[in-house]
């Protein structure tokens, strides 16, 4: 896709520091790390995000994904986040399906999520709103 | 296992609002959403985390979690997160392989990492050790 930052650095138009490689797939580092090591793999295919992204193809880029983790754990990690954001709200900012590998270690100082709790029978009524749509 | 709260929520033994069933994946309620309607998908098997899990239970979880991320979006979520947590380093604290599929919304203030950069030739190096390893 013309615009998109991921799609030029498939092609090689943009430098990016890759770390793997295959017909379907690059991982390359991510240049504004969480922890050192934070890796985002991409299908070379564009789609919007993982929701819009053919199951095979996500199955893809995780397989990758998941030799990373391990490889990073080689290396030292002591926990891994394994992260799809979809949407502006979430915290995507490329819109080019991409999973993030996150190294982490105790006491890195990321807390992603403030956790709220539910009132009464709250909860309830939410799962029958969500079962609704299903 | 004996002493999983995960497993003790699928066999019945102690209560939570259900969203999904099948034979072999079941989807709740957080107890403590980052936002309200926020869902695990969790494998009827018990593995450690995603790391542990076979591709084909991971695919399970995640294709019943891409159906309540939409469900989600019809119901108002801006943005969603799909996140798989590895060890307590990363933030897991069940330790029952779970998917968080998490509704998102613009300013709700959720920031889920501080970014960093790489230093001159860090990244070169950074990689160099992750492919080592892969």
């Amino acid at each position: 896709m013309e615009d998109c930052i991921f799609c030029k650095i498939i092609k090689g138009d943009i430098p990016s520091t890759k770390v793997y490689e295959d017909e379907d797939v690059l991982a390359f580092l991510d240049i504004a790390p969480v922890n050192v090591g934070h890796t985002l793999i991409v299908p070379k295919e564009h789609f919007r995000n993982a929701l819009m992204t053919p199951d095979d193809k996500i199955m893809d880029i995780f397989k990758v994904g998941k030799k990373i983790a391990e490889a990073l754990r080689a290396n030292g990690a002591e926990g891994i986040n394994i992260t799809l954001n979809n949407e502006r709200a979430s915290g995507q900012t490329v819109f080019h399906t991409h999973l993030h590998i996150i190294p982490r270690f105790e006491n890195d100082g990321h807390n992603p999520w403030n956790q709220k709790s539910y009132k009464d029978n709250e909860a309830g009524e939410v799962a029958r709103k969500i079962i609704a749509k299903l």
